[in-house]
């Protein structure tokens, strides 16, 4: 090919940096090692780098290089996590863009795991989405890294407030029928109290430095245990009965799956990682007597978890 | 500008019908009189038409120019339905395009309605979805026009299944008590009896003649008596309870949901409407024991329904 | 557990056959051996059956068993194809609800192809869309099987009907320079003459008989070469510009892209499938110029194809 | 109705703080007037406040009935911006929620402006989404209030680097006639060069305080004069010629959309607002060359902006 000039390296008409510049859903299918056992999943990669003001475009094409490369690297069985693919093509983009001072990487995959319905112990596969990244920029002549590892998972809340005024109906209407006190308030012990309840989903997303380890299956499994009730592809009818029942034991307010979660990371992660662990907690529910969704969200440090968890 | 060829009238390199060319997602916002007062309404248009063989384009700016051709039209008064605005579009559009021999337009909108909540009888406003088209076609030198007036809603089921499941444990827990059988089937009556519930929405859709008519406002009707309860943006307290009441006494799968809605349908529009209407009624529940959704369709025509429902 | 009462056997209120009732958007993860090779797909299913007017519901947990066992049976490599995990399933589904008569399985899977660029060779994974399924139903005590092989291509198209108003301006604009006529045709020849070009995506689908065998990635070809040009996910400078070298020399409405794929289906399965295989061929622009979307779509039995084609 | 807890001002399990609590996608119809005329918009609302760690919920109806209160208000003729009614709104549910020590509201809708074609100066109206909000917090026994006034806009980008690599192949090919080098150039200069352009949009979001003013107007032609070339819902053939001939003299990176917008935004604003607005400014395109998009971001002060261009 002819010479040509290089398009991107002129100088813009308007000075500004740029934050953010590259491809956003790029879809590949990444193989990798995982205790000895091959891993495929298909991911969505978000790749970006940062410009200076002097310089017109990024060479964008060089994402997908990188991308192609650590693709290769995963396949050859050196990279062993999601979320240290993201770091290792962070620091490539760096490397590849030479006028960059930080990149960032973020990445969507879906993840199965094999759980046991609650009674009849029946097995069955559930996809979970992961949400994993990386932000890698230069300071001191050092490279800094910061990893995301973060999951979203599906789950049942009961409406605790609904449930207490079905529960004074239920009151009433029974010593309406000259029940004494005492049975009336075993019989409301005993019986689950109707109430509304839907599905929803919870994201629980950490922010660690390169050298710090969160599983996400531990983040997965603190995630599904903070709802009322996980869910379940495959319900058996006794399944089916106890999980209803075991739910409405646990109503849970949308602020109450967000507080579970950190807490039950608190106790899980709270000695392994640094005071300055960045957390985020979302839930939100698909409220099933509304026509919209309620939400609740805390952002904190693991320094501010621990202060106000246990101070 | 100076001369070209219309490269649209060459002969194609293969000669093949099509069945449907045109627009996608056009998006507008129409002005229509309803019972002396304007209505605004965004909505999303598609607009096809059928080319021949021998014809290798269609001139699809043309479909542009007949929806702003009739959204002007609907300006000044003279449309006084979006089913209508359908019909005159696939009109003009068979002129406009004078080799095709059919034409097809759909038109998704939303559109409001003030509810009043169940006990406290406050008002709160509810978008509704509403799928309006229309299909017209040259036979024997007749212009033939069906239309198609439908709308999606979204409302609440109670699985029957679960709550009988549940209701065999309370039955069991209460005579575990020593409860007199006949006081433990009194108690069974009165109170609401857990199960999962969750949000779903219906599609209720129904082809018609030009000359039939049929208000999309009596299909919201139709479609949200038809689950197991209505929803609404805003529930005070004792609402909220009552609502909770009147959904578990009336639990219904998908299947009941789309068998109602017909039934109902049947009621209201069987005597006025002829034999060969077509009706699509569809129900889809976002389950909320389990990740995926439930999904019911029924499609016939209304000699159909009379003859399954009348027997 | 107590007995209780099976709800879904009971007569429904309201005795209307249901069409489809079953599950939508299971997402599962498939492992199936392909040429000795083990592959890994995550797959999102709908599983639909229809149950007559006597039956309040179906039993929809059977879809998730069904689905579970067929997984099962699809690890053990007795599963080849995509489309056969769909027939397995839908028969399957027959035998577990012994009171329908029809069965329907849908399902979409991403899959990676490494395609080279068009000049330097580079090899670069594509993403693509499979949507295959199987319509299985009883017929003179005998079970019918048509499956769905199908794909969906994202390509570009050239307008050519722009390209020739620029074409016409070009002209002129040399004319002008007064350039003599036969050198300014030669000039119009030689370069490419800009239009507006978009990416948009491609639909192929074919429903065939059980025993008849439709590859996908023939469908992804043929698919793919309709297009003004292919794209991809890296492009080095010189595969770049021939890339928009070539196909600005291959102009195309989406009109032309249907046909084409149809004619190329033609020539590669003409002679090996039944006349009354069915065909849907659809393509739809993401318009650069506008705001909205341009979309052609011709459904056609393969004899249809046959005569309309060979004349 | 009977005595029951409220179950909300219970305290929680977990004492943390709530960031964000209320409720997502509230769809709603807002009708405003505007220079005496009525305007009828569909909203999509989302609401949120904050709560302390010792309250266990939000009493979120309180949400609703807030949207209720500013739609009647809004209906009177109070409410004059969209920006304005999120304003109304979140200093509503400060007052609403005593326990909240901020609140949060934003709002998307679709709105129409009528524009003409470039050359045949044919009125054709074009949708564009509005992304408005209010941030309002107590500091020092006061209320503070920064409102959000956004702007999303579709247009088209003709990519500069592969124009050049086209220009190189055209100017190498006119050499190859043994055309003069200044003709040769001539020529380039006058025809419109070839390259991939394709759709994208663009967000131009401004946060500044309650007293200043930012019209949304002036953002929608800020964005859409960024791009290589507005687009059209219609073109006749000389305004489609036209604009693929502009669009072709004013090729645009991603980075190009972004830096052109803030320096427009700066030439408009620079003087009227203070200095801590804060901007952010996006573009994306959806590659017709690749099955990605390619993305550019900047976020700064409107001080940064005018050090950073000003030098």
């Amino acid at each position: 090919m002819e010479r040509y000039r290089d398009i991107h390296k002129l100088m813009p008409s308007v000075r500004l940096k740029i934050n953010r510049v590259g491809v956003k859903g790029v879809r590949k299918q990444l193989v990798r090692e995982c205790n000895g056992k091959l891993e495929v999943l298909n991911v969505k990669i978000n790749a970006y780098i940062d410009i200076p003001a002097t310089l017109k475009g990024a060479h964008i094409s060089r994402n997908l290089e990188a991308i192609n490369e650590i693709i290769e690297e995963s396949i050859k069985g050196k990279i062993h996590n999601l979320e240290d693919f993201c770091v290792e093509l962070a620091k490539k983009l760096l490397e590849k863009h030479e006028y960059a001072s930080n990149s960032e990487v973020t990445l969507a995959a879906e993840y199965p795991v094999n759980k046991k319905t609650p009674v009849t112990g029946f097995s069955t596969q559930q996809m979970y989405k992961i949400h994993v990244g990386a932000f890698v920029w230069k300071e001191d002549n050092e490279i800094k890294v910061r990893k995301q590892i973060g999951v979203e998972i599906e789950g049942l809340t009961v409406c605790p407030c609904a449930q207490e005024l079905v529960k004074s109906h239920i009151r009433e209407a029974l010593l309406n029928m000259n029940l004494r006190e005492d049975l009336v308030n075993t019989i409301i012990e005993i019986i689950p109290i109707a109430s509304h309840l839907q599905r929803g989903k919870a994201l629980l997303i950490v922010h660690v430095w390169e050298h710090e380890k969160v599983d996400f299956k531990d983040l997965i499994e603190i995630g599904e245990s903070s709802f009322s009730s996980p869910i379940y592809d495959l319900l058996k009818r006794p399944d089916e009965r106890q999980l209803i029942l075991n739910a409405h034991r646990n109503p849970k307010f949308a602020e109450d799956v967000v507080r579970t979660m950190l807490k039950n990371f608190l106790e899980k992660y709270g000695g392994k990682l640094s005071d300055d662990t960045l957390l985020i907690a979302q839930q939100e529910s698909y409220e099933s007597v509304h026509g919209h969704n309620v939400y609740a969200e805390r952002i904190l440090t693991l320094r501010e978890l621990k202060e106000e968890v246990n101070g």
